[in-house]
């Protein structure tokens, strides 16, 4: 079973952090959270979800992990302004583990400067960024890169994202 | 005396509109607040302050104003994901009319693709954002770029912001 790497902070979309991390659970998967700190609870920018941090990044190594989970909302933008997360994320991309990213999620991709040249789909308002950063944009419900990178749009998605991340795992 | 046309919307960043608009104020110019609904009232994101809205987005044409204003926090990521926000914004960079943009505030003038070879600086999250779509990125309180648009990185630089735009009115 795999080992979910989730890097989430606060103002997170709540159903793009819950329904895929309750899939995954489901299929036996461990999903652990990442924030800067250990213990600390964050909150979704509907209020609908808070979800407790298993591990501060200082903590981990992506080494630890089978995958990489990056849900939506307000919370990727915050998180690519601190270069440990950048850091991270990229290293997932480099070493071509399972890397799914819904909405937002893809903002931490395109400031680690992993898109170039990869098939993605993200949120409206940051499609012509990932154009910008070289990714070979589509915008459907759920694009497959190479059976690595799973990204979605929006929430509507979520059933699509969790079928295809499923199948990475 | 100008108008400015000041695009926003809720979870704006208090400060970057409630500062700079009260500096054109006292200088004599008309702040004009543009969302998609006049009479509206949008709210910081530290509910700091309330914005009315004074018009709605299809009753205005850019001819009306003299100047665009665009606060930073998240709303220019929400206006982003409506074209006539896009569309509105990339006139006044096509007719080289002053646009002073703060924070998050360049993500607009992204997606109106017209920062190509402007020099201009932005919050740190979105530095490489603006680096793709081929801004001249500088890291410094205010980047004036051909006495026409104006950009600052965060609430700190907001004196140096006000500074130079009121120059160009």
């Amino acid at each position: 079973m795999a080992k979910i790497a989730t890097v989430i902070t606060d103002m997170f979309e709540d159903v793009e952090y819950t329904d895929p991390a309750q899939a995954f659970k489901e299929a036996g998967h461990d999903v652990v959270t990442i924030e800067k700190e250990k213990g600390k609870e964050v909150t979704g920018k509907n209020k609908d979800a808070t979800v407790k941090i298993d591990q501060g990044i200082d903590d981990v190594k992506p080494g630890d992990f089978d995958a990489l989970f990056i849900p939506g909302g307000m919370s990727p933008d915050q998180l690519r302004a601190d270069d440990r997360f950048v850091k991270f994320a990229k290293s997932f991309m480099d070493d071509m583990k399972p890397v799914f990213a819904i909405c937002h999620g893809p903002q931490l991709l395109i400031t680690a400067k992993t898109l170039e040249g990869r098939k993605a789909t993200g949120f409206k308002s940051i499609q012509v960024d990932m154009e910008y950063a070289g990714a070979e944009l589509v915008d459907q419900e759920v694009a497959v890169c190479q059976n690595q990178l799973v990204t979605s749009r929006q929430p509507d998605d979520i059933p699509a994202f969790n079928r295809e991340a499923l199948k990475l795992l």
